[in-house]
Parts: structure tokens; C-alpha cells; sequence
């Protein structure tokens, strides 16, 4: 029976075109079949008829297995000036129609809106079929955000100059994915490339006999020598151009630091990651060109690469079945670490095994994000984080530290002081952003004025344009009112140091978040040294501060440290305000909370592993899951093979 | 202190050629320095001088740490017609010297001699620094066998014809394995390519970041599919041109059936094994063509590919240190399971991690063979085989196995029948012979004609030829006396069916030995349809019988089969004599001299793994290792890496 499903699968997968000829009316005027990467694309010159009759694509998906996207023909597509003419009167004025970009490698156009709710499919007054054959164009509709997003202005700007390029490449990606099964019988391994016994250079290899996948490829930061400070690629013995892909977890260093190598040497295959990944990667990826630069370090790639990297990049929603290779379909699921971050489920071999890799999740709700998803149908092994896998990395309940914080800030500005939040531009900032305007909205925490300096705003804005990924509240708040938190009046964001008199002023009791988070560099260090001298302030740090950095020896009760000043010469600081470490607004789920996922996942398990933690931690949250769920596991190091089937 | 030693190290390989030219003195007139694969050569046209001063030779080695060998300068060395004179002239007469074989490769011309002792460096009237410098060629003495070897003629010829391909191989060799090392910091993995968790195909890939080592590569011949049946080279994602040596454990099928493969697919590098592995694993290979065609499969290699590694094989005797790559050094030590079977000891990276592999063992003296040798200086991971890794693995002692021997033949040959003896060619049918020639000449087996039929007398030949590899005794009988145990009164070999008359002639007591060991064919099966009807015969099994071999069948007590007759039509066979399994024989370590060897190497030992072993042996024997030893113990699977180091 399993063999017969089996050749089912095959001869579809041979016989794709033909089932979609055979399946679709003349009426739909299709005038073209082709890939474009993992999604077969339908071009037609009458779009209405495919766009009123869902049905005929969903029976052809269900038949065939495959992702199916209806284009338009490029004949009907109006130039971009004309149709920018025509979405202008249909789109209606309260909507706020802000801008527009047109992808003429898949016939999309993107436009962004300041009420999305007016222009959803449902909307009254806005009618998708109508635009689409008016244009000729398919429609996306984007959430415009309070400060435009250089990022993504900066990603369509590349998207459009390579738009040519991108639809061959496309075709190609997908000639590739659905080329026959070379090896019938399925096997499945796994090869430790970095980020196993260790936090840092998050890398593996999953390996078919027909496949090569690359998960994550982050660098090292802490570490001194190449060898410890990126992926081992070099021991599994691989070439760039035999992957057949690489996806992306999440956007922090860890786990992209080093994908703009491989694209410098000349990478040119598949990126897969959820679609705000990609300017959350950018933006941090060109951040360390600067970061070397600033410290007088080569950079080890150039903007160049980065950019090659948004040409190469399918986003992916969450939830979206996806093949990306003859025997392995992907699937990411909400991780609710970062805005985007997500646990890759790999469907191997028409489903002889099931491989889940957490990525870093938080398994718990905050105000940004929902708490990770466990809703994998089948799942043998599981690959888990162990960040917190000690035992007594407890953290306490968001109700305990938002209280604590609420407390704390209360106290410095009724006493007339100020309040500095170091703090990493992607996640942590904007989460902080959604507790200070909750509580000063609900009058628990003191008005007063939030100043934010550094990469925040840029993070801000890509976390705006896609409220889809947010917490399911904040989400509506976006989608479907005017109230959007992040555009609180209490913000006032900070573009240039001409702007920091009003937060520097004396007697002015404010709240500034300001990067980088451990007062490495940055703007952060000027309100430092401002703030630092005056025992009515506060240096408050909500996220880790890793052993050896300025915010480390501050947090460790050091009254006197020296700093870089602005005129470059050593300066030192004295330390006369307070200074408090507020446990439990990590993006990483606690040893209790890391226990509570595997048990939710525990019926379906054979195996779990474990990865992303220091090895003593990675140990003991192995060693406990074995205990209590008895199940077996195994703590890899970095260059080590598992056989998974 | 570590980093200078390091430093010399580097330096003094860099500059081999300097330090030798600068410590020989002129009176050597040393005339060319080369690499000979592992070694370098010293060419003199004076050999005297260095021949006399041995100390010389040795202080450079201990100074460079490289083997070094004295060559004759081409210029000296007599044609082979004259130099053959001359030795006609200077070996003793009654030394009987049968054969010459000269290698222009190496200058070296072995001697085949019937009396080995009359020509030893020590041996009164004959001189080898005389010889060399009459004749320009060093000399090798080797004994001359019983009857002459086929499989060591064929090897000399393919020597010859290969003479000044394998000189420059044998430089660029040498020049590979002594390249600088590129990588400073040491790294050891181990990857599984077959024979972990099984039987069969035993393979795998030691890879450092400097060199690529391929030990053993055998054949499954039980497995039905090819991803079972060979090696896992593919997934490993390795070519054969990155491959800096292959090390051939012992010659048996399950560890080099795949080595014609790689030669016929374009491996052109070093393969290390002990002399007489060699010659063994040729007539192994070899044969396994011909029982390929007898079985109707083609075979997967030709002969030609077989001629292939003669030309490629550097022999090294047990416990002499080679270097097989720039941070890889080797030693082959005595592992007791069969001629020429060796543990293979690597010292990786000046001494960073030293990995030992156990090959098959028998941790216990036999007759033919000294127990497995364990005295390696340094250990840190030990890979163990498991055959038989279960506790209920427990064999009767050799002088339980022998008594039972003894006692069940003498009962047949008393009573007038036959014995006969199923058995595979190599290993197991010279150790019977000595048991029986013991016995007989002993008196406590009854005196009767043994007769052998099969590969026996091939491989018995190639024990003959290389008597330094036997037990001491038995080596010392060979080398120093008249008296060869092989070349006794009692055996008779049958070279053709024609022979066959006389075992098979009604009322002449004798024992039969031959081969296939499972009665899967070759002449086995014309005395067993002979012999089993009769009541008063007996077929004694001495070695494993596979399940689903007609051996296996009648050892369980089957009264009738069905054979391929002579005339190739199906015939009836029925069992009415005796048939009995004696344990006790095998060329591998019980349960408890598994435990024993590895407590043996305990003090030293920081990680055991275990191959070579139904997965349930491998597990039990890990399990049992870790609870006695206290040491950490892994039993991997087909398609892992681990890190030694």
C-alpha cells in the first residue's frame, strides 16, 4: 500500500503538467505553466475567472501536492505609471494608499496602506478581481508604517533591478526541486557544523541521498580563532553549489552571520526563511559591516553580498507546506522568539521521517508574540534549544517582572530621575515598547516621555509592516484599527545626537532605550556617561550580559569604569545611580518552559536532541528529557554526523 | 614547551633533505635522496659503508623521525643474469635456493630459500653486505614454500611489469605524505561507512583537517540491496583522488571485497597492509570473480583491478612506525585472527589523539597464530569488533575444543569411516592442519591420510611464505629447522578431481578437508553427497554456518537435501553419518577475551567505541564496557561522524 502511494507520488510529480492541462477549463485562459521556485505559477490572460472559482486551484492542489500561485499574463499587465493611475481611484482615500512596488518577475503589486482593513479581500468598497483585471496586476496589500522602512525600500529597490534575473533564477529553482527522486529508499542524516555544545555559529547539514539542506548559518561573535568562530563547512567536505538550499530560522548573528560569506563565494541557490526575516537579516548583516569597521576589523563580506542575499531569498508564511528538494517538503511554524523566527519542520521522503528543529523559541506569550507552536502533525526527532537548559534557569512569570518593572521605573521618575534601558535593537526593544505603553495607557506605570535611539526605529518599522507575525491582539490592533502602539505618542525616537538635548536635559525625568545592549558602542554610551554621575537615575538591563562587556562590570556593581569618549580619548565614568538586572523579558524559554514543549511533543517523539546551549546546560536538559519523558536523546558536539533514519 | 617541540617538528620536515645530507658523512657516497613512498631512500654506489655502520642510520632516524632505507645506486646493480650468477655462487648449497625475484622499483632482490636460517644476516658462511656489493642489489630472504605460490608468482610479475610506474609513484607518494601540514590544531573525526551495527562491509573514514584515511572497505555478501552491501563512500561525499591512504586491516572479504572497486573506479593512491595481507586478500579477491560467474552475478570488478592494488600496496611489517600522511603516523600490530591480521594503531597530529582499531581479534594464543598484541604506548579511543559481544558468547578453552576434536575423530577413524571437514580456506584450515599434525605426531589422533582440496593449499602456501607472522614456535620450526609442520607426512593435497579416487575409495579411514566452509559449493559438496549416507562417516563443523546455507541445514539436523548435482541436475542427498558443531576454533575473541583485551587497555583508554557486531552485541558489549571500565562507550550506526579529538 505504501509502496503503491509511493509510485502514485512519483508519476504525479512526473506528470505535474499534464494533470494541470488536463484539469483546468478552457475558460481559464492559461496561457503559460511554469515554476517559479517551489510554487507552480499559472499565467492567464483572463485572471477573473481562476480568482472567482478557488475551488478548481484548491481541488488541483489537493490532487497534485504542489503550491499553485495564479499570474497574470504579461501581455494584459499595464505599465506601472498607468496602473499606478488606476489603484490611485480604486483604492478609497481613507485607506491611505502611501506606496507602491511592482515585481514584474511574479506580476505582483505591492501596495502599502495605512488602513489594510480597507483594502483586505473582504473590504466593501475594494474588489481584488476588479484591480487585478483593471491592472493587470495581482494584488498584495501591506501595512504602511510610521516611519517608512530604508530596509525595505532598500530590498525592493534590489528586487527590482535583478526582477529579470529572479524569474529565471525562480524557474530554474524550481526545475531543480521537482526533478525526479534519484534513490527511492529513504535515509536521513544530520552534521553538527556549529552552534552544538555552544551558543553561537548556529549551523547543521541535512543530508538525503538526493538532497543537501543548510540550517541556519550564524557566526560566532565571542570567539578568537576562524575555527571556533564559524561553521565547520570546511569538515563536511561540501561545495556551495550542491546545496540544493538553505533556511534560515531566525534573523539574529548567531544564525545569519555568515550567510553573506557564502553568498561572497558565490552562492546562488534558494534562501528560505519567513518574509520578515529577510530585512530583519539585512539590517542586522549590514550593522556588522559597521560594528568591524567601528572596532577596525576587516568585514568578512561586503553590502554587496548582503544584497545578493535579498535576490536569492523566498519568504515564507508560517503554516505554508512548501517543497524545497525531491524528498524534503518545509514547513516553519511560529518559534515566538524574534518578529519572524520559526521551528523548521522537515517532511522527509514522503513522510518516512519528520525532523523538527526548534530554533530559539520562547514557550510562553509575550505582549510582541504568541508562544511557539506545537501543532506539528508528526514529528520523530526533535532538535531543541538549551539557551536556559540548566536547572536553575528559572525565570519569573511575566506578570512578577513586568510588575518589577513597573515598580522600579515608577520609583526613579517620581524621584524626578531617569531611566536608561540598554538594550539589542531586534525584539527585546520593541516588546518593551508594547509593556511601557500598556501600563501607561492603563495609568500603572507614570506618564512621562520615551526617547529611543539606535536601530531601534528601523526594527520597529519592519516589525510594523508585518503585523501578521505579531501577537493576535496587537495583530488586530494593526490590521484593523488606528490604535497602532507602536506609533504611541509617548515614543519620540531620536535620528541625530543634535536630538538628545531634550532626553539630556536636567530635571527632566524621561525613560531612554537606547543600543547596543550590553554598552558595547553606540548611542547608548552617551546617555551612559550623562545619566551614570547622578544618584536619581537608574541603569536598568532586561537582557543577558555577556561576561566581559562594559554592561557585565556595570551590572556587577562596578563604580567607576572608563569609556571611549567623543573625542576618542579615555574617560571615566563614576557610577552614582542605581542599577538593577530584571530577569524574565527574555526572548528564550526557561528550563521549565523548554520541559513543558518536549512533554506537548512527547507522544510523537522516537528521539530528541539537543543543541544551542552551553554544553553543561545542553547536557542536563538532555539527561532531564531522558528521565522524566523516556525518551532517547543525545547532546551532539560540533562535527558530528546523527543518522535520523 | 608543547609549541616548540611542535615547531621542531615542523622544521625538521622541512628540512629532512638538509639534515641528511649534512649528518652523512662522504666515505657513504651517498648519490640520491628520494622518497620511496613512507621512507626515504638513501642511493650509495659504495653500500659498505653504510652497511657497516649501522649506527649512522639509526641516529638520523632517531634525530628526523622518518624511516630511512639504503639503496643500491643503479649505476652498481648487475643485470639480473649476472647477479644471478653470483648468487648461485654465494648461497650455501645446502641453504636450496629455488627462486629470485628482482624489484628494479627498489634494488632489492628477494631470494627464495628452502633453509632461511643458512642465509640470515647472522649465518656463518654468507655474507649480505658481500652479496650487495658483488651484485649492486640488496637482499630479502624469504622461505620457499611447499609448493609454489600462484597468487606471490602473479604478485612478483605485476611487480616487474610495473617497475618504473611504481618508482614514481612511490616518489609522489613520499612527496604527498610529507607536504607541510596546513592546519596547526589538531581535529580527529570518525565517520561510519559499514560495519557498525552489523557484520560485513566494514568501512571507515578518519579525517583530520589535513589528511583523509579510508580503513578497510569490505563487502556485506548477506545484504540484498547495494546500499547495504558496500561501504557508504557515497554518503561520506568523498572522492577517491582526496583520499591520502587506505589501510587494509586483515584480507578477509567483509574487509577489503570493495577495495577492486576503488582501484577500477580510479584509486591510484597508498594501500597499507602487512606483507601477507597482500597476497591473502588477491586469492580472496580473485575467487570471489569466479564464484560471481559460478553464481550467475557479474562479478563487480575484473582481474585487472585486482592487479591494481598489487601495484598500489605498501607492505609494513607489524610495529614499525609509518607516516601515511603529513599528521598521520601508523603502526600495524598482531591482532591473532588471521595471518597477517593487524590492529592499526594512528597517532594523529605530533601526538594529539592516538586511535586504535582492533580489527577482528582473538585475544588468546592458537597454534597458528600469537594472541592479539596490545602493548600500543598510548590509547585515547579504542574501537573494539563485537562478533561475539553478547554474554552468552562464552567458547570452551582450546584444550576442551582440541580434547573434543581429538575424541570425535578418533571414534570415525576407529570405526573405518571419513571424516569430513568443511571448512574456508584461510585461516581456519592451517590452524586444523596443526592441531592435527600435533596430534598425530603426538599419538593421540589416531595416524591417517588428510587429505584438502580447495584454495587450502594456495593459502597454506602464503603462510609458509611468510613464517615471521606465525606463532613463535611454529615460526621458529619453519625458519630454523627442517621440520615444517605444513609440509607434513600426513597431508595430501588433491589438485584435480582425478585425485579423488582414493578418499573416496569405500574402507579407507582418512579426513577431508575442503572448502566452501558452508557447504555453498566447491569440492565440499562431492564428498559430502559421497560420504553423507554412509552411517559410519561424520561431518564436522568447525566454523560459523550462516543461516540458510545447506551447512547450516545439516549441522541442524536435516536428514535430506537437495544438492546441484556434477551433471548440473538437482539430487537428492540423504544424511544418515554422524554430524557435529565443535565451538572453540574461531579466530575471534569470546565474550570474556572482548572484556579482557579492553581491561588489558584500560589505564590508558578515554573512549571505547564498538563495531563489527550485531547491533545487540555491539550494544552489550558497550554497556558492559562502560558499568566494568568506567569508561564512556559508544556503539554507532552506519552513517555517523564522531569527534575523537
Amino acid at each position: 500500500m505504501q509502496k503503491k502511494q509511493q509510485q502514485q507520488a512519483d508519476q504525479s510529480s512526473q506528470n505535474i503538467m499534464a494533470t494541470i492541462l488536463t484539469s483546468i477549463p478552457k475558460d481559464a485562459n492559461v496561457t503559460k505553466i511554469d515554476y517559479e521556485g517551489p510554487r507552480i505559477a499559472l499565467y492567464t490572460d483572463k485572471p477573473r475567472f481562476l480568482m472567482e472559482n478557488n475551488e478548481i486551484i484548491s481541488n488541483l492542489v489537493n490532487q497534485i501536492k504542489k503550491r499553485i500561485v495564479i499570474r497574470t499574463d504579461e501581455k494584459i499587465r499595464k505599465s506601472e505609471e498607468d496602473a499606478r493611475k488606476i489603484l490611485d481611484a480604486l483604492v478609497p482615500d481613507d485607506a491611505g494608499l502611501e506606496a507602491t512596488f511592482f515585481d514584474t518577475a511574479t506580476g505582483e503589486v505591492s501596495i502599502e496602506v495605512k488602513r489594510p482593513w480597507l483594502c483586505q479581500r473582504n473590504a466593501e468598497e475594494f474588489n481584488h478581481t476588479e484591480v487585478t483585471e483593471q491592472t493587470g496586476w495581482r494584488l498584495r496589500i501591506r501595512k504602511s508604517t510610521t516611519k517608512p522602512s530604508n530596509t525595505i525600500k532598500s530590498i525592493n529597490y534590489q528586487l527590482k533591478i535583478s526582477s529579470a534575473d529572479r524569474a529565471k533564477q525562480l524557474k530554474s529553482v524550481g526545475e531543480e526541486i521537482f526533478r525526479p527522486r534519484l534513490v527511492q529508499k529513504s535515509e536521513v542524516s544530520l552534521l553538527t557544523l556549529g552552534g552544538f555544545g555552544q551558543v553561537g555559529r548556529s549551523c547543521m547539514l541535512l543530508t538525503t541521498p538526493d538532497s543537501k539542506v543548510l540550517i541556519d548559518c550564524g557566526v560566532n561573535p565571542g570567539a578568537r580563532t576562524p575555527s571556533e568562530a564559524y561553521p565547520r563547512l570546511d569538515w563536511a567536505n561540501i561545495s556551495l553549489d550542491e546545496l540544493d538550499a538553505i533556511v534560515i530560522g531566525h534573523a539574529h548573528l548567531d544564525h545569519t552571520g555568515f550567510l553573506p560569506v557564502l553568498t561572497k563565494y558565490g552562492y546562488r541557490g534558494p534562501i528560505y526563511c519567513t518574509e520578515p526575516t529577510l530585512p530583519m537579516m539585512n539590517l542586522i548583516q549590514l550593522d556588522a559591516i559597521k560594528v568591524a569597521g567601528a572596532q577596525g576589523r576587516t568585514p568578512m563580506y561586503a553590502e554587496r553580498d548582503v544584497h545578493q542575499i535579498m535576490k536569492q531569498t523566498i519568504g515564507l508564511s508560517y503554516g505554508t507546506v512548501t517543497d524545497i528538494s525531491p524528498d524534503i517538503k518545509l514547513v516553519l511554524a511560529n518559534a515566538g522568539h524574534i518578529l519572524g523566527s520559526a521551528s523548521c519542520h522537515f517532511h522527509i521522503g514522503n513522510g518516512d521521517h519528520n525532523f523538527v528543529y526548534s530554533g530559539d523559541i520562547k514557550y510562553g506569550k509575550s505582549m510582541l508574540l504568541e508562544s511557539a507552536d506545537t501543532r506539528f502533525p508528526r514529528v520523530e526527532t526533535l532538535l531543541v534549544e538549551s539557551t536556559y537548559g540548566a536547572k536553575e534557569d528559572i525565570q519569573p512569570t511575566r506578570e512578577e517582572v513586568e510588575g518589577a518593572f513597573i515598580k522600579s521605573v515608577n520609583e526613579i521618575l517620581k524621584g524626578g530621575g531617569k531611566v536608561l534601558i540598554p538594550i539589542p535593537a531586534v525584539g527585546r526593544a520593541q516588546e518593551l515598547m508594547m509593556v511601557i505603553d500598556k501600563y501607561m495607557k492603563s495609568g500603572q506605570l507614570i506618564e512621562s516621555p520615551v526617547f529611543m535611539e539606535g536601530m531601534i526605529q528601523e526594527a520597529t518599522a519592519i516589525h510594523e509592516a508585518h503585523p501578521e507575525y505579531l501577537e493576535r491582539s496587537l495583530k488586530q490592533k494593526i490590521l484593523e484599527t488606528d490604535d497602532n502602539p507602536f506609533d504611541s505618542e509617548y515614543f519620540t525616537n531620536i535620528e541625530h545626537a543634535d536630538g538628545r538635548d531634550e532626553p539630556l536635559r536636567e530635571d527632566t525625568p524621561c525613560i531612554v532605550i537606547a543600543t547596543s545592549g550590553m554598552l558595547e558602542g553606540g548611542p547608548v554610551l552617551e546617555y551612559f556617561r550623562n545619566f551614570a554621575p547622578n544618584p536619581k537615575n537608574k541603569i536598568l538591563f532586561v537582557s543577558y550580559q555577556v561576561n566581559g562587556t562594559l554592561g557585565r562590570r556595570v551590572m556587577d556593581g562596578a563604580r567607576q569604569v572608563t569609556i571611549m569618549g567623543r573625542d576618542g580619548k579615555v574617560e571615566v565614568v563614576t557610577i552614582n545611580c542605581g542599577t538593577e538586572k530584571l530577569e524574565g523579558f527574555s526572548g528564550h524559554s526557561d528550563y521549565n518552559q523548554l520541559m513543558s514543549y518536549v512533554q506537548r511533543l512527547r507522544p510523537k517523539l522516537r528521539r530528541v536532541l539537543v543543541n544551542h546551549g552551553e554544553r553543561r546546560k545542553s547536557q542536563n536538559l538532555s539527561s532531564a528529557i531522558n528521565r522524566m519523558y523516556r525518551v532517547t536523546t543525545h547532546y551532539p558536539q560540533v562535527q558530528e554526523a546523527i543518522k535520523l533514519f
